[in-house]
């Protein structure tokens, strides 16, 4: 018997998270909705679900070849993919490159700067309280992780970053920042979930800094599915304009 | 010749600071205002610039004796003191044994949580970003400080705490967080300076859990200077009231 959607778990941002025949296997649909600052800014872009089912796809793909265990299975339509379910770590673990977003805001630095050494931030996912920055004392007071699993959270983090930047390097994209989201399996793994697409990641052009992700959104710089079609046609996806 | 006090070098929302005729050593003055909210907040209060000098005089002087290097030579008068002159370090050093405050609304937890362990966060002290919270490798970014002062403001503002805590203690309060700054010596030594004082601690009595620190002018819980007037009373200073 092949494995069968069943009912609506979850309905988030981004992705719609559905139950399956197999309890170890959700099904992602991936949505047209685009939000950024915590919600305030909505629209709702054609498009942009398949853009990212299949970005998100390839990414995961390519990273399971690099060596690094993640949730992705197999993509079964244009928007929707199946993956292994997990328990999600409500972490955000984002990777820096390159100064830019909300870093550079709360720092008060310029965007673009190069940074000596990749930093690895954790924010807390809570949309209430609208996605603070925390430290790893605060993530032992919130018992979201152990010391041991931080380590693990950062070291993994680390090597994506390391995997993801040459990939995009050789399609002459910056990967300026990204966002991962973790999760535990039901013997207790951590492996990387969520999604890896332009909307989680900061990708300007090597040459022009073009951005080519979701600032595109939120700073109106023109079309998003344009950008995320650029994106898809450089790391090989089929194109469809 | 005896040490004069000449220009005033800054002014701050809590104190004045002046030169001397000795370029190792500055004259502070402490203001009767009162400021919370990054200074969206603020009042003139009387009594309040006395107390606060009065208080942290106390403490540096009980900080010596118990071997902790800091800022302070003596106190002048009723608002004024003379202390080290050094380079401020622009972050804001909070240590936390009971939740409250900033921490507790970022985490979303209540308040009056006695912590398994101290916490010590680092903010960025800049008034125009709002004093953010930031990771030790934001400090290295912005080259606040080595890794290894890094580990020196940790390890001091944890003495500290523990000469604060039992202290409090013996006067029937609790030490709930308190703030720091750290300035360079001349010669390279990093030493607290700034003040110690119900400015930049929270205190509550042991059995009553009354708030007696700056929460009574941040929430309106009362005459601020009658809180200080116990704090004071408590530790051993003379009372004016
Ligand atoms: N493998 C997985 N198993 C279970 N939940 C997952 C998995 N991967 C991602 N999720 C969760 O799916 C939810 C839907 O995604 P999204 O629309 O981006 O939600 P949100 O708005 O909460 O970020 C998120 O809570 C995300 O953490
Ligand atoms: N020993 C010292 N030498 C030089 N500056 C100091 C010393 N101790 C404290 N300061 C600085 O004095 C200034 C005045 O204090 P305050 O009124 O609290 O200022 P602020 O509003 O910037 O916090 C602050 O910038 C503080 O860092
Ligand atoms: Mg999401
Ligand atoms: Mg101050």
């Amino acid at each position: 018997m092949t494995l069968q959607k069943q009912e609506l778990l979850y309905e988030g941002k981004a992705k719609l998270v559905y139950s399956t025949t197999d309890e170890n296997v959700v099904w992602i649909q991936y949505k047209n909705s685009a939000t950024a600052f915590n919600g305030e800014k909505k629209a709702d872009i054609t498009g942009k679900g398949r853009l990212n089912n299949e970005i998100t796809s390839l990414l995961f793909s390519m990273l399971t070849q690099a060596g690094i265990e993640n949730h992705f299975i197999e993509r079964k339509s244009e928007t929707e993919q199946l993956v292994k379910k997990v328990d999600i770590i409500p972490l955000e673990v984002v990777v820096r490159n390159i100064t830019a977003g909300s870093m550079a805001k709360r720092l008060g630095i310029e965007e673009g700067i190069t940074l000596e050494q990749p930093i690895v931030e954790f924010y807390y996912k809570d949309d209430s309280l609208g996605d603070p920055l925390i430290t790893e004392d605060h993530i032992q007071l919130l018992k979201l992780a152990t010391p041991a699993e931080v380590d693990i959270l950062k070291h993994v983090a680390r090597k994506v970053n390391v995997v993801l930047s040459e990939f995009f390097e050789k399609k002459n994209l910056r990967l300026v920042d990204f966002k991962l989201e973790f999760g535990k399996t039901e013997d207790g793994r951590i492996i990387l979930a969520d999604e890896v697409s332009p909307d989680t990641c900061r990708l300007w052009d090597k040459d022009t800094n073009e951005k080519l992700d979701k600032d595109v959104f939120r700073r109106n710089l023109g079309s998003l599915t344009d950008a995320y079609e650029k994106i898809l046609a450089r790391i090989g996806g089929e194109q469809h304009v």
